[in-house]
């Protein structure tokens, strides 16, 4: 038996703050608009560093966070000396945490209760597309596989449908799945 | 005039590296065929860490590498703890980190020195789609803006060129803008 007050947490996210949040979102849909934002540095050959502070939402700039800093750098047989995790790897974690709290928060909405969660990525790159070898090869990812672990005291079939709605709700994975438009411009 | 031996860096690249590299990939394309990896853990409410250490490319595994741990988490107004960085920053961060190394590669390949490179990513998303709200409304990103600033001792055009081969080779920009498949199963 809970004690009255606890019972609003499940799997540590906050329930009462996720359905209070979706009332407001249903009053005022501007709530719901987000800009998110990174900068990059180029330090040498493949080494650069991106770093992300502040956003946009809920109607107003937080800049509350401290910045956090990302080295990204090339294996040694890609011309780099492995100063960081490389670009591509990177978009593989930003996948894995996108689809992991997708995953989290539409069950704990559902109010399951979940001990574990894993999940591994691979994708494959022919880099003859970066390289300009090839006009035939796709530049990006060719194909991403994930691999899900769901450790909770529910059915095969109800955690199939906990990975269904990862998917659906991940805007990670509907970035990548879907496109997204990108403008890059140059600042003179 | 610089000494024999000395021309082969531009930017940091290794330049002979690199032509040899491609001439090796003309010969066995099979070289070119990498597969990158993650593995993530969820830790708690929105907060988990992905891993990244091994790849497979240039026809071998490669585990030289120390595992790098990225933790990811929300902001207090998305129902996390700002633990990490959120996954779709860690996406503008991929992006980033590939669109300055092709910018740099491609470059150098060419023999234009660059001095600096910055650049700085901002992108739309509508949270009604991730939280279920709103069926018409992406769920992914609806927009992402990049600006480059790079100062290099050539025109206006040829940098704008060089912000164009940025777009054209990068592997992260190429997925994200035509999309790529990804297959996500449920290990039993």
């Amino acid at each position: 038996m809970q004690a009255k007050g606890e019972a609003k947490f499940i799997n540590g996210v906050n329930i009462d703050q996720l359905f209070s949040t979706l009332d407001l979102i249903k009053q005022n849909p501007d709530i719901a608009k987000f800009k998110f934002r990174a900068v990059n540095q180029w330090i040498s050959g493949t080494h650069c560093q991106a770093t992300v502070r502040d956003f946009y939402g809920a109607l107003k700039e937080d800049t509350s966070r401290q910045p956090a800093v990302f080295h990204m750098d090339e294996p040694p047989v890609l011309l780099g000396n492995s100063q960081g995790t490389n670009p591509v790897e990177y978009l593989l974690v930003a996948l894995s945490g996108c689809l992991t709290t997708s995953l989290v928060a539409h069950a704990s909405a559902k109010g399951i209760k979940i001990r574990g969660v894993q999940s591994r990525y691979e994708g494959d790159i022919d880099l003859r597309g970066f390289l300009g070898l090839s006009e035939e090869v796709p530049v990006g990812y060719q194909e991403i596989r994930v691999f899900f672990t769901v450790d909770a005291d529910v059915s095969d079939q109800e955690k199939e449908e906990m990975v269904k709605m990862a998917q659906k709700y991940s805007p990670v994975f509907n970035t990548i799945t879907k496109s997204a438009p990108v403008s890059v411009r140059l600042e003179k």
